[in-house]
């Protein structure tokens, strides 16, 4: 068993997603609430310019910015850009301080949640997912197969990570209730990191229910992209919860229900994310799955 | 008695304020909707701009650019004050399509359910206040005393007016039942502006309540102004709710709770809305009031 030399809390890869940002702002102030005995814990705000703007990026979404080649094409030249290669070479296991776990702390307008992204299924993941998951039943678990072939996000330079998605808060705004969630399910992520350091961690379920995306369903749109219709109100909110062949997933403007045609129950997450409107996303289709420890 | 001659229908004074911008769009392509008999309905994107990137503004905020002193100075460039002037030049008295009310439809990231912001106490105004108030008590009156001098809204250069504020919902995005429930609201204003000119108005209650802001609270804040604390899980999305002294209001980010120390029962709106993080604003407080018509 490989120890945790070092986890990396990541807040404001989205400069707008606020929950994240004052939470490694408070952990840099007061950096005993994240330090532990096994490991060194280090933070890093990831997009400082785009968090002074109060925008989710300056130039390009940072979290789209960390596929190797482009870590090593030195012809990039956005903000963002320069900000992943700065990241990757602090975390990266060929940084100054490189991580074996990055926590990439996220808000969404969706209802997500407490929201656990896996990175990867490794081992060490799904044990620490189910146990958080065994615990706190707010928290989900969403692993997307995708995610690191396309475009990796930040975490996928440390070999154990997630993203936590959490949700549903506006963008530019702090809700008190989930900030303390959030500060929460950190602290229980580092403890648990510290008993699995010392050979002893708790122990949960055998078995661990997740959603794994297939694909997103982007908004009905006219021939000039503009959008046709909204997300349908008996869908808005009910992320993780079962959508059926026939349910009503759309509502045009003028009021005609437009039904989701699969051939089989999925569980859409990220309905109505405000950042995904530009990237033609209404909603992620996932499928509910369980892996057996 | 005055009849109107002219509604016009603002949407987009904030570009990432979608709801008064698919509604007007909605209205542009199906004019019929808001066709009545006895006036003309016209329609305005007010910030086409600022929709197209996604952002509350491009320069400034363009509801803050009515003063009387900026739409003559020729000296102003940006894009939002050249726009104030077009719409000047198109709805006020000296306009080319004169408007003698306009509706400005808003949303919020605040719990303001639908609520009605008077331009001013003139006697239209407060019956169809009233009028709206009687048949669903979802629409809220708020009434400011400041709006007109300080830096009036773009509703200011008609003579009955009013600012439709919709929420919660976030920032860039559509909530397709806060979306029927204004679309709704503006029938029913439409309707009532009908038979108002036909001399049989609707009548309702003899005593309007209504909410008058007397001043703004901020966040806590530290010496470099970053935000020391949040809105108190309590108070969030209790808009129009009473707060009593010695309430909780603020949480600060470690766990301790400010409260309320002003002397006598208040009412904040406009609690938590993103866009004035900027403008030094954590809620507006007000008064309960009522009007005998």
């Amino acid at each position: 068993m490989k120890k945790i030399k070092r986890v990396a809390l990541v807040g404001g890869t989205h400069g707008n997603e606020l929950t994240g940002i004052y939470l490694v702002k408070k952990f840099q102030k007061t950096p005993n609430l994240i330090k532990r005995f096994s490991f060194e814990s280090s933070t890093i705000l990831a997009n400082p310019k785009a968090f002074e703007i109060g925008k989710r990026y300056v130039d390009t979404d940072l979290n789209r910015c960390f596929r190797r080649q482009d870590l090593l094409n030195l012809n990039l030249s956005s903000y963002e850009s320069q900000r992943a290669k700065v990241i990757y070479q602090t975390f990266s296991s060929i940084g100054t301080q490189p991580a074996d776990v990055i926590l990439d702390l996220h808000s969404t307008t969706a209802n997500m949640g407490l929201t656990i992204i896996l990175g990867s299924k490794h081992r060490f993941n799904l044990e620490l997912a189910a146990y958080l998951v065994s615990i706190n039943p707010r928290v989900k678990i969403l692993y997307s197969v995708t995610k690191y072939q396309d475009s990796p996000y930040l975490d996928s330079i440390a070999e154990y990570s997630c993203t936590v998605e959490v949700g549903p808060v506006a963008q530019g705004i702090l809700d008190a209730a989930l900030f303390n969630q959030t500060e929460e399910l950190i602290q229980t992520i580092l403890d648990y990191i510290e008993a699995y350091n010392q050979g002893t961690p708790p122990q949960s379920t055998s078995t661990l229910t997740f959603y794994e995306t297939s694909k997103t369903v982007d908004f009905p749109r006219n021939e000039l992209g503009e959008i046709q219709a909204m997300i349908h109100p008996r869908l808005q909110f009910q992320d993780y919860q079962p959508l059926h062949p026939g349910d009503p997933i759309f509502l045009t403007f003028d009021g005609e229900e437009i039904i989701y045609k699969g051939d089989s129950t999925v569980y859409p997450v990220f309905i109505n994310e405000a950042a995904y409107y530009e990237k033609g996303v209404a909603m992620c289709i996932t499928q509910m799955k369980q892996e057996v420890l």
